[in-house]
């Protein structure tokens, strides 16, 4: 089925003529108002000094043994083009809190700061930086709602589909996702991450068109139900497109099947109809009749294509139960990804001004300074990661690259979605089986913060709170 | 808390100057890719007739009382700008299966249908039309995937946000949600439904700029964190943003409003502080303490608001145990729907060339043919809506009204924000109080079919079986 309807063509020409950043441009305004007033605010008051914030989510959801890193090329590419216009600048103006100095500032200002991160379609777990950037306060406080907002959506989404493709065991999964993902940009995002996580193709084909994913499709029960019977609308389909996948359960399932049978009969070498799908019932049950009378009427080549509220629990259940499947379409559990539609992502200030910063709020603890993350492996498997201090000499792979300098995507940063796809397909083999599985692991993957680090996070408490108190309150 | 910081205004020049759904052009590929290969067969096989799809909602999800219908002035923005670009048609020649002569026939390709709906603002409930389109097959099939998606996308959100306003019970709610909505698109178009469904203000500016919501914000950790201490931050950002909120928490919540207190007494009449925010911890129990302070201190003009993982319940606690809060700042909850991030919508075919449609797979039914919904009230609070054919005489407002013609919005649609969400807030100020509140409401609010339709969906039952049982298979 990885060509489930014949209708599944990598893009080529089409996509790499198209720039997927340029239909985000204009998002210099994509970001909370508050981030603009500190950024006056640092504006008037000079504080220009090198920040480095980090992006960390803070526990994993329920349901989830790991996340999948994705997003990041979306991130640069935008990081590389955010720019106010004037349009950009008459409006903030209009909103009556912003000088014109600042605002004739804003004209020229542009992200150019570095940007380390873990590559796409990593494996992360809980308080491991995502990404580091390290730029000029006020340039890496503006993109802050952008960062947390692309990262967040694409490593949700992603996160999900390895679960889905997991659980299918080999058997392509196919996004149908659009219908009932949260809006434009998530369907359109969220199909590269499915395909970065190692699904198949996507039913979306302005996804497809602008990341040359592949793309794939059926039909619907409209077209069947537009035409006078089922078989009408079989063989006028399969005329058109001979190795096409018929959904076969507007009416009866079974009673579908045995249409397709009979066409295959009357049509003898001119039948070429890849797979018929199921879309209601009882998906494990119709499938075994379905593949028996196939198989009965000698059409072993016809495959079994199923889809219909699949979540990757139920996909498992099928695949445990033996079901003859040969293909899933999966649609709204992984394109909301349903069970656990947002992380705790935070992107937190942990240096200013070469100093370690952090915040002391209930719950809420932060690692200051420039950090790595340590991923050690045994006989092949992945045995634990350290977060460490950035130079720290720890055993283990370092998972943080630089991927970005001065604002420009750096030459060695891979940008191929197939590249990431083989890393994400390479790196999942390697977690221990329990974390890869889809029911909760006990005992979780190990992370610990290095000694140093936690050294130097109590010092940097320690000094924010001599400096915070140097201040004291009267009391009331 | 109308304005929270001095910050939320209402834009006008700068919004207006820009149509919103311009941004949302180059959609015509925003389809699943079988919508396509199926309007390439209708072109084949000349099924051009009318067809009446209608979209509804299959099954309220849990926790969910009514859904607040939206995003539809949204959608019919792109329908009246959808159109295939040469560069559109170039990618679809690139798949292979598409003729030239359709691909020609794509070229003058529109929308150019009508479309009735529920007025947005409007509470509905399970199986009622959210919209019908009334088009030429192919183009009534090729719209579903948008269709679908960004009705569903602010459906969603308006439900979930409608239930944390009511919450609040008359507190402003802030949409804070930027950051961990499903991309973009979800962000902007969320900003615009939490705006329907009461949300006072957001924090997005790119949002207030596309849809002239009033915008807002206070301040971050970060800027607290980058400076010496607490004190600096609060008299740097109060000397250039005089009524600000003073986010109090980095530290320790109470340390922090002490020191609000301290600079008012040193700042005397200069000072115009407008509210401090609580970000973290036991918020009741701190907005308390906060409040004696602030009081004690004869700084009762200066409000508390708060913010961090607030959901409706969390809200309604606070609300119930009487907590000094003046407003509520929600985030991840509100922005993704977490409890419930999608509906079980459905756009399907129920009539075509004049006949009812429908079809029999299991627990998927369509009410056939063109429909209306008859609300009913009783003393002032809705009593039960009545589904029935459209042209049918029954007790009760009509909901379905007339919004495109020929692909073009007719002049009486309304397309403006503070209409609908004055429609919102008097429509669910006639549901009745179990169904407004946010608990499960038990019984449901009722929802029948007239017998008129009822017996309709039988007699095009029985007809489909009939035409579809004349071509029956030889048994296998």
């Amino acid at each position: 089925m990885a060509q489930e309807d014949g209708r599944q063509v990598k893009a080529t020409g089409g996509a790499s003529a198209l720039n997927p950043h340029l239909h985000d441009d204009g998002l210099a305004l994509f970001t909370d108002l508050y981030e603009l007033t500190m950024l006056q605010a640092y504006f008037e008051e000079a504080m220009h000094e090198t920040a480095v914030f980090t992006l960390f989510v803070r526990r994993l959801p329920k349901g989830r043994n790991f996340l999948l890193a994705c997003g990041l090329d979306t991130l640069l590419g935008q990081l590389e083009y955010l720019q106010f216009s004037a349009d950009d600048r008459a409006y903030l103006a209009s909103l009556g809190s912003f000088s014109d100095r600042f605002l004739r500032w804003l004209e020229d200002f542009r992200f150019n700061g570095s940007v380390s991160a873990v590559p796409e379609g990593t494996p992360v777990f809980e308080n491991e930086p995502l990404l580091e950037v390290v730029a000029p306060l006020p340039e890496a406080q503006w993109i802050e709602t952008l960062v947390m907002n692309q990262i967040h959506l694409q490593t949700v989404l992603a996160s999900k589909a390895v679960r889905v493709v997991q659980a299918a065991r080999g058997r392509p999964v196919v996004d149908f996702g659009a219908r009932r993902t949260h809006g434009i940009d998530a369907a359109l995002k969220g199909a590269r991450a499915f395909h970065i996580a190692g699904v198949a193709s996507t039913s979306n084909v302005l996804a497809g068109r602008r990341y040359g994913i592949p793309v794939s499709g059926t039909m619907a029960h409209s077209y069947i139900q537009a035409h006078d019977n089922e078989t009408a609308a079989f063989e006028a389909f399969a005329h058109l497109y001979p190795d096409t996948v018929l959904l076969v359960d507007t009416y009866d399932t079974l009673d579908g099947v045995d249409r397709v049978i009979a066409m295959a009969r009357h049509q003898r070498a001119a039948f070429k109809v890849r797979a018929v799908r199921l879309d209601s019932g009882d998906l494990g049950a119709l499938a075994q009749e379905a593949r028996r009378r196939l198989d009965a009427a000698n059409l072993q080549q016809v495959e079994i294509f199923v889809s219909g509220g699949l979540s990757e629990q139920a996909i498992a259940q099928l695949v445990a139960a033996g079901a003859p499947i040969d293909g899933f379409g999966v649609g709204t559990s992984m394109g909301v990804a349903s069970d656990a539609p947002d992380l705790d992502i935070a992107y937190k200030l942990a240096e200013y001004a070469g100093e370690g910063r952090l915040k002391l709020s209930t719950g809420k603890p932060i690692l200051p300074g420039r950090k790595q993350v340590f991923r050690q492996q045994h006989e092949g498997v992945f045995s634990g990661d350290v977060i460490g201090c950035l130079g720290e000499d720890l055993p283990g792979r370092p998972l943080l690259v630089p991927v970005m300098e001065q604002g420009r995507r750096l030459p060695g940063h891979v940008r191929d979605l197939d590249t990431m796809r083989n890393h994400a397909r390479e790196q999942i083999a390697h977690l221990p089986s329990p974390i890869r599985n889809i029911d909760p692991a006990d005992p979780p993957y190990p992370v610990r913060v290095s000694p140093r680090l936690r050294q130097y996070q109590e010092t940097v408490t320690e000094q924010v709170r001599l400096r915070h108190h140097a201040v004291e309150p009267p009391k009331v």
